[in-house]
Order: C-alpha cells, then structure tokens, then sequence
C-alpha cells in the first residue's frame, strides 16, 4: 500500500485546541509600556477567530461551511508511504509522508486561510491583509477570500518576491493584489526603504506594512499565516488525518518530523500525537527543522518579544532572535521568521519538541534526492524537514531499527525553482556550511 | 461526494489498445520513395512499444513494475465533482473533472513516461531523446528515466522554453538534459538556425532534432510523448479509471471534453468509452477541443503527412496542417503540433469524436473562472477543454438539461503561468479574437 486515502466524509468535524493540554501556564501576551495593543486586536481581527486565539476548549467545531469547502478543495489528503527512499537508503525505517502540497495552492497554508476569510465575511469586511514569506501563505489567502468574495492585499518579502517571479501571476489568478515589502504603500515601508533602498525585507516587516494598512482603513482586517494559536488549531486537520491513516495502515509512529517557521504546519501535524505525549499514552519523537541561517528554537532567546518588526503586536513570549533581525536571503523564504508559536515555544522549552538546525545545501540535495525516488518536487521549506527525515533513516540502517518515521510535506516547490536551479549549477547562496 | 478516489488496487491491470475496434481498418504507415523508415524504426524504438505500436490484441498486460510505479506515483488519480463551478454557472449540468494534475509532474504524460523507459531499460539502452512542447512530457520522461536509471536528453520548442524559465530547473532536478529546439546539437536544427537564426522551433523541428539524436548514437532510442499507439494505450489507464469512478458516482456520462494536440490525453480518456460507442452500447458524444491557431482536426487535411518536420518518420494518415507548419507562439505549447494520432484522425473522420476549436482569449478567462472556483489553476492545454464544459454548461443552462459533462484535467499550470500573467496584464498575443 502506497497511499492511504481518507474519503470525503473522514474530513475531521473539530480542530484541536492545545491550550488546555499546555504543560503548564502559557505566558499571556503582553503590552508594551504606553502601548495598549491588545486592546487593538478587535479592530484587526474577525471575532472567530479571537474566541479561539485564547479558547480554553479541547475541540473546537469546523463550521459547515469551512468543512464543505475543505472537502471541494480536496481534503483529506493522502498520507504516502515514501518506499522509494526507503530502497534508495537502503534503510529498514518504514518513511510516511502527508501530502499537504496537493492542495489546489500547492501546501497547507489553505487549512487557516479558508477559516479565517469565513469569520472575516462573516464579520463583514471588505477586505483582508496579509504578508507572505515564500509565497505559499499568501497565494492561499488569495484563494480563500475570492471563494469567500472579499478582496485580499498581500505583502511579499522582497527578496521572495524577487526570487519567485510566477507567485505574483498565481496571486493574481486567484484575484489578490500584491506588494514586494518593504513597499511604498504604507507609511513604515516607506521609513524602511528611506533609510535602506534596497531593503530585502523580512517577514516582521511585511506583517508591520499589512498591519499599518489594516488600522488605517475601515472594514478591513489583518489575517496571520502563522504563529498565532488559531491558525495553529486550524492545521491540525492535518494530524487528525495523518492519525486515522496511519491506524489503517497499523502503524505506531516512533518520530513525527515537520520545517518550522513560524510554526504552523508543524504544529497542525504534530499537536494531535502530543497530545497524547502530554496524556502519557506516547513515546513518540517530535522534531523541529530550522534553517541554519534562521536558528530561532536552537539559538533564540525564550522571551518576549513583538511579533512584528515595528512593534505594532502584542508582545509573546517566545523563542525569537529579535524582532529586528532580518535574515539572510536562503529560498525557504517560509521559514525565516524571527520567532516562534508562543505554545511550540513551551513546548519545546519543557522538552517536548527536539529542535534542529539545517544547511541550505544539504537541504536542496535532500529535495533532489526525495524528487528523484519520490516524484515530488518539496518545497524549499519542506526540504528541511526531508534532511532530518533522511538522517534519521540513515541511523536506523545503523542501528538496523525498524521504526516508523513520519513527516509532514508541507508544500511542492513549483513556483519556488529558482533556488534549486541555483543549488544545480553550483550558485547557491553560501550559509555558513 | 466531491472527489471518488480509488485505492492503488484499482489501478488498471491492464492497458485497453483500440487498433481491434477501429471503425474500418486504419491506413497503414508508408514510406516516402527512396525513403524505407519504417525499417529504421526498431533503430530507435525498443521492442515494447513497436509491439504495442501495432497491436490487434485488445487488452495488453501492464508489466508488474510499470503497473508498480504508476502506484507509487500515485494512481490511480481522483475524480472531481467541480461543485463550485456549477454554482458559479447556475447550470443544471453535473460536471466533473479527472485530476490528471496530481500526477507529481503535474500532468498525464508520465502514464506512457514510465512505461517508454521501462522497455527502453529492458532493451539495455543507455538513453532515451526525446521532443516536449509546453515541457509536461520532457519533463515526466526526465522523472521516468531516473527512475529506471538511463539518461534523458529533451528538445523543447524555443518559443516554450523562452515562455516558461523553470521547465529547465524542474527537468534537471530529474537529471534531464535540456535544449532549447532548434539547437545546435543536431545537424537538422544547425540548418534551421542556418536560414532563421531566431526560428521559435515547432514540434516537428524538435522531434526530428531528437530522432537524428537517436540515430547518430549507439545504445540511445527516441521516445515520443503522444500521437502514436502505444502512448495512446499506455493513457487508457486514465479512462478506465473514471468509468470505474463514474459507476460509484453512479453516473452515466452524456459527454467526455478533452483537449487535443498529438491526441493522447484525449485518447488516453476517451477510447474506453468509445469502446462502447463502437460497440453501439452508448450515445456518448466525445468533444476534442484545439486552438484555432493549430487547428489541426477542424481545418486540416486527412492525408499522408510525416510527422517530423524533416520528414524522418513514416508518413501516417492523419489530420494534419503540414510538416511544416510553425504554429504562431500561443501560450499552449502542447497544443501547437501539425499532425494527430491517426486513430483519433479516423475517429473523426467517421463522426464519432467532434472536433471544435477555441481562442486563445477566451480559454485564459475560463481557466481563470476554475481556477477562482475550483482552485486548480489549469494548464493552458487543459483551460481548451474546460472552456468547451463552460460552454456546454451554459447551454444546459437555457435548455434546462441536466447532462452528466466529464473532462480530462489533463495537468495543472504552475510552470506555465507566463501565459495568464499576459492575460490578467491585457498582454496577451493575438490569435484572431
């Protein structure tokens, strides 16, 4: 059996909400002196999905009509058995992978951004803004709010912006309007570009402009792709499904492995198998993939910090580098953010996620590698979690341990080539390795 | 129910070969005097596919390994109910959609990628050349020949290579060799560049490119992505799979749409139902849709025609616009070939497939339209089809009729966004309306 798939009807009905089952408090947000900023939340934010930010309930009801539309949009996906690089590694792990990157957007940015363009029309806005860093978020977000009939403005990273020509065609294919960022169009992107012209811009300063434009415009709401608990919860039809799939296969997982940027694909595929780490019923591994030139969980500092480059969020507690860093221009444009999901955050502070840090080489070889035995083209940010995947089967050919490893393909790199073109004809980018 | 999947058991044993079921016997291939290419073949195709070129048996066994690997690449793809166009349409018309896109190269074509190098394999042979259009099958060849461990060299038409920047990357990511056709590797396209140095190439170019390729060099075959049998057969796995997908929706078709340029996604779709319209057990009506700037089975002739442009191949009865017909630079490179299967030629000839073409224009618009309501941004091949389904809903719409349209979503546009970008930016080329 080389796919398992789950029919319409095994779509899951709730998310899973972690937040009740947190070891321990999580550190509420906090204002900054003089700054009551989350008093702002309301006007940003859809009523929805503020109830669910700080929901204390296990399970939260999908409403009918986000269901029906995961169902039209293609869920649930298929959870692979990667036999391929199995033979290719000659290793007795038995791999699984879930194939978030056969949603119609090409990852699994489309589980939030469908719930989140249904509370914001159903609030009655007109519009939405968002940044985006590889593409993937914003792309989704442009889909779901033409299902949903409001406009959607996007802010690109520059530097992604730069480095995936076609994301702009396929925004705009599905009706959103798009800005390299820093841009001209706000007032903060303007002070950035006037003190650095050529800016590449980073994700913190694309939530700043999406923000600005949000406060400063009536019926129109900010929406996050990440790091926040509600798209956390959203995601987690991801690792319902992969839990369903893998009791039809038989198959107890020894290790979960996702990428981690800002921590929502991870989240969403492993929350449900924490779960029952946090019940004691699991001996199961988690690992966090990050790039190298973007250490957030393995060289940040646990503390509070803004979300956003100009201070316009709360402030979380969470691993972060600063809230000014800008890293450096790698092609997983998803995962250089310079923080964290406050819950992984915890989570990985008490032990229960195992982070790791990866090379930019050494990640396009394992996605060539994956391509070449599996057929699909990953991400550049899932590639990340395909490194770590192969190392960990390599052990196992060590070691001659038959476990079962699971990862979450959080998207196919079609429109993110350009990194892997360069990684072939020797160009890539140097990140310290 | 919106998508009806099936499990990787369903995946067709075996592959259904029209040649016993043709209305009236097909016109044997011929040689040009002085010219005796049919003996030249065996020299450049392997044993299993001249087997399968001339077949009388109906059903043809799919190799354990072949049948294998359409497994691990994911067949047998879904079914799509396309609920949200419906709506959109306010159609009466049941319309649904097979998801040839999901393939991991995003299109049908390594259906007969896998087994061309899997009898090339078994034949010893070191390396396949072959031609592509808008990529999608130097692109799967790339993937298939990796698979089974013997290189790939692809001719691609210039004007599609210059349209679409990361076909290269993703056929390298596969270990695929590109050039951009008319080349300076072969003598054929030296005399091209010779007399139009900025020559936009032409399928014809490009397949008599790959064929010299093939027969300059020892242990190398020549591998064609559509227009003959056996790639026609290999497709059926496709049509085989939705009758068997139509019979859980339990649903009768009234129509099958599908695009055409060589024919063998339409044949791959269509020829098991046209096996029971032969057999007089269906009123199908089988819609094969072309642009209007090759028009190849609505204005050309049925007559012998090479289907190269040097004229290296047999000549074959056919529909065709002429060996050397340059089709003008359409954003459908798959679309743009002078000739047509020669089983579908005489499938038209005798009415039992209705040839219609489109405009450029307009196909853009209704690939905009699904991929607004569906999400899947079509390939520009595939958008020819749905604009025909568009129009067929529409006219169900006045009458009232609630016909059962099925259509072939032949493959997916992610590496083909230059021509929508155009579109969407008014820039799009005119092709007469």
């Amino acid at each position: 059996m080389y796919k398992i798939e789950l029919s319409s009807d095994d779509v899951p009905k709730k998310w899973y909400n972690i937040n009740p089952d947190l070891p321990g408090e999580l550190p509420p947000p906090m204002n900054s002196e003089g700054k009551n900023q989350i008093e702002s939340l309301p006007q940003i934010f859809s009523k929805g999905v503020l109830e669910q930010e700080f929901a204390q309930e296990r399970y939260i009801t999908i409403p009918k009509k986000v269901r029906d539309l995961y169902m039209r949009m293609g869920r649930p996906s298929p959870l692979f058995r990667a036999k391929a690089l199995e033979e290719l590694l000659n290793t007795p792990a038995k791999i699984y992978y879930k194939r978030e990157d056969m949603s119609p957007t090409g990852s699994h940015k489309l589980n939030s951004a469908i719930p989140q363009a249904y509370y914001a029309q159903k609030d009655g806005v007109e519009r939405l803004t968002t940044e985006t860093g590889a593409g993937q978020w914003g792309t989704a977000l442009s889909l779901a709010c033409s299902q949903m009939d409001i406009d959607c403005t996007v802010y690109m990273v520059k530097v992604s912006f730069d480095q995936k020509p076609f994301r702009k065609a396929i925004m705009e294919i599905y009706g959103g309007e798009l800005y390299p960022s820093p841009s001209a169009h706000t007032e903060f992107g303007k002070k950035v570009l006037a003190e650095t012209p050529d800016h590449p811009g980073s994700l913190g300063i694309a939530i700043s402009e999406a923000i600005e434009d949000a406060l400063a415009n009536e019926n129109v709401y900010y929406s996050l792709g990440s790091v926040l608990n509600h798209v956390m919860l959203h995601q987690t039809v991801i690792g319902q499904e992969v839990k369903t799939q893998l009791e039809i296969a038989e198959e107890e997982p020894d290790m979960l492995i996702g990428c981690v940027g800002g921590g929502s694909n991870f989240a969403g595929f492993s929350y449900p198998f924490i779960k029952d780490k946090l019940d004691g019923n699991s001996d199961c591994k988690f690992i966090a993939v990050e790039p190298s030139t973007c250490p957030t969980l393995t060289k940040g500092s646990y503390d509070y910090d803004f979300g956003d480059t100009e201070g316009l969020t709360p402030l979380l507690k969470m691993f972060s580098l600063g809230h000014d860093f800008v890293a450096p221009s790698v092609h997983a444009g998803g995962l250089r953010y310079h923080g964290m999901s406050p819950q992984i955050s915890l989570l990985t502070k008490e032990g229960y996620i195992e982070p790791r840090s990866v090379h930019q080489n050494e990640v396009f070889k394992a996605g060539i590698t994956f391509a070449k035995s599996e057929g699909v083209v990953p991400a550049p940010e899932s590639t990340h979690a395909i490194k770590a995947v192969i190392d960990e089967a390599k052990k196992c050919k060590e070691t001659g341990e038959e476990k079962t490893i699971v990862f979450n393909l959080s998207g196919h790199g079609l429109l993110d080539l350009t990194g892997y073109d360069k990684y072939i004809h020797n160009d890539l980018e140097v990140d310290g390795k």
